[in-house]
């Protein structure tokens, strides 16, 4: 017999998510500012494509906010992260180690880079990239040579490390910069979980040489669908410009590029929602953070299970609250997942792992113990901003 | 002494762009529609993302006008090439067969397939690929063997062909199946241009097994940044909209992506302006003809350039309207580029030729002596659909 109460449980959620709600999503926007002002200023101007005064003020308040030199708006995440590969000078048959709890996005960039993923094992503290494991394994696999960090098994380069900041929660970012200059790996940080999450008390984002965020439709806020890179180095700043818009040399006419490049400029019109959505992540984090907490306290009645919470040495958006069933209920899981999502309460587990998948199952690897129990015993539950203003009415 | 009277060459363009105007761009959107109704509904339904009523009406809308069977949206024209490709079958090391006269597009979509770009000639009749000169030309560098047809110099197999409809213009398309069925080439048209014409009666975008549409903000219709596959095999196009999302398998929780796959799709934002456009195509079509029309009565009168029309067989969107220079007067193209666009009036000269670029010099080509004529004497001018409008006013 198990220990937890299924309906017990679904009134937890529904305690935060709303009693009323007949159904409810894992995270939808919320279009409350100047949303309709400035997508219609971009129609009655007529500029609403991949130039546009949006873009331009949506990557200039992204760099303050984030507290970065410098932010290039991108159609969304995945691109941002295929582009930032390219800037730390990713080449065909590098390995680059990648968290093998994440969404598909990591991998799919590496594999667009003809660069092989090499999986890495998550700490439950952080549901992110474990720094010290990490190290002890490279320190075991690797030869440091003068021209880098190179697999022993494969005789591969290992080139860089994309640490992902799990459903907004920031990864010991100290201890992992710590492994990347041992290593001489170069650190792509992939937040696109977590804008609005800070590592003590700075923006995720600022570790890495390069780092990527996400706006698609299901994040903390949205450009419908859309992403950045950001960066405290100017050149790459410029570069990584060049490289989203064709490569194209400026010139008022002729039309000529100077390396193989990308369409991957944000039209004006998602910026304009970009901008709208950016005044209000003071907010939308206040709420975030509210409905955590609400969480958490109704989770310390629920048996069974326990609610995750943001580490120590963080501040989270909580983009995607978590509750973590106990090891000795793992079978419960889709039992969970059924029931709540026939219920009108959207809920999933993490991702397929991704060294489980066809496409990567035979690339390199370490021991995957604790993503492979995170993957077990975590529950994804609703998340959206409006949750905490449907309890205050 | 030249025999092109500059000033006169600027008035033409005028007496068509408007005497008025202190700046004419080569082609800006309107918004006269339905747009803002359409993008409204999506910030008051939180309907913006990848998923939407708008993406699924417009899918079904742009199958219907264009009377192929399948419609998917992307986020551009590049990206929709890059999957046809990948849809056909492209591998690396394959070579393609495109125009060396096009926009950067079509050739970077064949790099990101670690295909090789392989460069054709175009005629002056279309201002695309000359099927005549092409077929003569593989007849002479060609092994047709079971398994296809390889390039007897670099050994590669040459899979796949993209014909560019060239400023909106169609190329001679029975003609150049013919070459493909010989030669057992894929045909992709390259259609990004040419929503709104068509040849011999039917749209552009039927003879390919897929093709590739962009509505960029500077095409006859636009959804800020877009593109679309269309296809009449509904196998190719379930796998199009497959690979263009994550290649994520269904499932009402569970994330498992079963191929690399693409993060392409178009936000229902997006979408929305598109269902918009789609709308005043016809009254596009009709202001675009009307304006291709004046501006070949005014270039009647101007000495040393022609107005370029449609091939016979054609009825194009005359997207952007194009004048060449008379061979005997090449040597003034960047004087009257540099003379209309000081001036206020954007014109512009075709891109440069694929093959003169660093990335794709190497890359194999046949004689390009029309193409690279072409280069000399085509300057694109000022073609907004609103260029009508001013004129009845």
């Amino acid at each position: 017999m198990s220990s937890i109460d299924l309906e017990g449980l679904l009134q937890a959620i529904r305690t935060v998510s709303g009693l009323e709600r007949e159904w409810v999503g894992l995270h939808e926007p919320i279009f409350q500012g100047n949303e309709w002002e400035y997508v219609k200023e971009c129609l009655d101007t007529r500029w609403v494509s991949s130039v546009g005064k949006f873009v331009d003020r949506f990557e200039i308040e992204l760099a303050q906010y984030t507290g970065t030199q410098r932010a290039i708006a991108v159609v969304n995440g995945t691109a941002a992260l295929h582009i930032c590969l390219q800037l730390v000078g990713i080449q065909a048959n590098d390995e680059v180690l990648i968290p093998t709890m994440t969404f598909i996005a990591t991998a799919n960039a590496v594999a667009y880079c003809n660069a092989i993923p090499h999986f890495v094992d998550s700490e439950e503290k952080t549901l992110g990239l474990d720094p010290k494991k990490l190290e002890n394994y490279l320190d075991r696999i690797c030869d440091l040579r003068p021209e880098g960090c190179f697999n022993r098994d494969t005789g591969r380069r290992i080139k860089a490390i994309i640490p992902v900041h799990t459903f907004g929660h920031p990864v010991d970012l100290d201890e992992l910069v710590k492994v990347c200059d041992r290593f001489k790996l170069e650190l792509i940080e992939d937040a696109a979980e977590s804008l609005g999450s800070f590592y003590k008390g700075r923006h995720t984002g600022n570790w890495g040489r390069v780092s990527a965020l996400s706006f698609n439709g299901n994040k903390i806020m949205t450009t419908g669908g859309g992403g950045a890179i950001v960066t405290n180095d100017k050149d790459l700043a410029s570069l990584a410009k060049h490289i989203t818009t064709t490569a194209k040399v400026s010139h008022p006419w002729a039309f000529n590029h100077d390396r193989i490049g990308y369409n991957y400029r944000l039209p004006n019109l998602n910026a304009a929602l970009g901008c709208a959505q950016l005044e209000q992540m003071p907010e939308f984090l206040a709420k975030k953070r509210a409905i955590s907490q609400k969480y958490h306290q109704v989770f310390n009645q629920v048996q069974g299970v326990s609610f995750f919470l943001e580490p120590e040495f963080s501040r989270s958006n909580y983009w995607l609250n978590t509750i973590l069933i106990d090891r000795t209920e793992v079978e419960q899981r889709d039992k969970i997942l059924e029931r709540t999502n026939s219920q009108g309460v959207m809920t999933r587990p993490v991702w397929t792992l991704m060294h489980k998948l066809t496409m990567f199952e035979n690339c390199p690897k370490m021991d995957l113990s604790v993503a492979e129990d995170l993957e077990k015993r975590a529950i994804n539950i609703p998340s959206s901003v409006f949750l905490a203003e449907d309890d205050e009415s």
